[in-house]
């Protein structure tokens, strides 16, 4: 099933995307040739473009027509690809999308400064559109994001991590800005505010699901297929939710070896498999699988109010391909 | 003559000053304490408050008389302490306003994060403005800095940095977001496009002009006055104009002796006392006086053509005083 709503994703999305990329290459508009590299490297290494085009169908859902949803749409790559590089330097991270962190490549200023360039070229954009609001969605988004990312550092390597704080943790990493992408369609379609809530509603929904399918395939998927080594998160001490769940299902004993293996400074790979089966037989995988589920039930249903379209069915596969990847 | 000067301008800014720093801390609202510790750290220091009051009386002097320009003025301490946050992790310096740089009691990513924070609470009140133009502005000025800082860590430690390309580094690094502020004062109050020149020209000409007297301040200042030691710029690779325009005067023994002491990592206080007498010699001191003094007569021409005001004497005397002070 999997392969047959991906087939369907891209076939629907390829006109789209081809000017997505050609936006993104056009108004990219460095001075400088350092800057172009930065910001190319992690821009152009293979991102699915999520965000512009969940923008971009949201408008069109809602009647938008002039064609400048294209270019209105890289806003939310230029500010996904910020936020990355942003990351990057926070999380000390070596790999990203199977290409080596561009903080490891360049040194840790000149990726946060490409950074804030990708932010700039966002607002100028964001600008364009005469709407203020939309401005009011990129505040919102680099508030969450940035106030997200220092608890999740205050929170590294803490065991005892709730399942409420790791659902806030996701939303303000991912469900913010997913969401913020499709209220700003409807935004610039000067939608009823009915219809602007549906999709803000869809992009939480399905920002929470793709964020929790990620943290799942960590545990689930092969260093091949994530383009990283799986097991990433808990080596940074970070704890997700198959984890969360599983600890607190677990018996004393489970508890204590889970606890060890997290904490240990060394990563084995043999007791990481031991570790994945545990994730199965305490039912964290199984419950993270629900809650994906329910959070893509929830996605569609937001759309309700909105009539059959081409985009409204696009709309679903991205919802049900959001937990059916494999990356 | 100096402190005259300053009397009049503290004098005449008292009662905004204050509601400029209440509106400060009231806007800050950050979700977590460390976020409010590290912002509050350079925010509360001891700023002078330039950009916000500059915005301020540019927009009364276009007849802006709503009392929002204050809640709009502060966009620009965000931004500026947005951007000296991650210069702080750029240049690695050790102290800011006399106080230790935020990254040095602070990881560099809680800096950096901060940052964030503070630009995207910037562009929260930017939204509120209602004028796409002045997101516009924040976009040209974020851009500006970014590739300016990276353009700068490029040419760090060299010393055949020319007049022209410190020019334009200290054009991005300051002269933009003065004059920013400035022009946003004139879009708020949606005055003439003219009014708006004016306006934009007298930053431009100020933000040169006060950091052509930042840079000479490094070389003629003592450590209480600056906060900070001087010849710092020095020690950092960082070429300013006294020492440019005095090494492109020198006789080769002279420019010889000077490289060696730029180049030298061990710093040395007589060596640097001898480098001051040498840029008086060779008059790198004076060029950057008549420089300096040459953009602050440009800065008040460029306010030919507003009536006379309380708000247009201010702006005289912020300009005058931006080459006289000592700190």
């Amino acid at each position: 099933m999997s392969s047959d709503i991906k087939a369907r994703i891209i076939k629907q999305m390829a006109p789209d995307l081809e000017q997505v990329e050609k936006a993104l290459e056009e108004n990219l508009a460095p001075n400088l040739d350092l800057v172009r590299k930065i910001a190319s490297h992690l821009l152009f290494s293979g991102g699915k473009r999520l965000r512009p085009l969940l923008m971009i169908h949201s408008a069109r859902m809602c009647g938008y027509a002039t064609g400048f949803e294209i270019l209105f749409s890289i806003i939310f790559e230029y500010l996904h690809a910020a936020t990355l590089l942003h990351d990057d330097v926070v999380d000390e991270a070596d790999m990203r999308r199977g290409k080596r962190a561009a903080h490891t490549k360049w040194s840790a200023p000149q990726v946060v400064l490409t950074g804030d360039f990708l932010l700039a070229r966002a607002l100028a954009i964001a600008a364009k559109t005469r709407e203020p609001r939309v401005i009011s969605v990129i505040a919102n988004i680099t508030q969450a994001m940035s106030q997200g990312e220092i608890d999740q550092l205050e929170k590294k390597g803490q065991t005892d991590l709730s399942e409420g704080q790791y659902l806030e943790i996701i939303e303000r990493k991912t469900a913010v800005l997913i969401q913020g992408a499709c209220r700003s369609g409807a935004i610039i379609s000067k939608a009823s505010r009915k219809k602007e809530e549906g999709l803000a509603s869809y992009g939480y929904h399905l920002g929470m699901a793709f964020q929790m399918a990620d943290d799942l395939l960590d545990y689930t998927a092969t260093a091949l297929e994530l383009g990283k080594n799986p097991g990433a998160d808990m080596r940074e001490g970070k704890l997700t939710l198959p984890l969360i769940h599983s600890l607190a299902k677990a018996n004393d004993t489970d508890r204590e070896w889970m606890h060890k293996v997290i904490a240990d400074p060394v990563f084995d790979q043999n007791r990481f498999e031991d570790l994945r089966e545990k994730l199965l037989t305490l039912g964290g995988i199984a419950y993270t699988q629900t809650l994906e589920k329910d959070h893509v039930a929830k996605a569609k249903a937001s759309l309700e109010i909105f009539e059959d379209s081409n985009s409204k069915d696009l709309l679903h596969l991205i919802a049900d391909y959001s937990i059916e990847r494999k990356v």
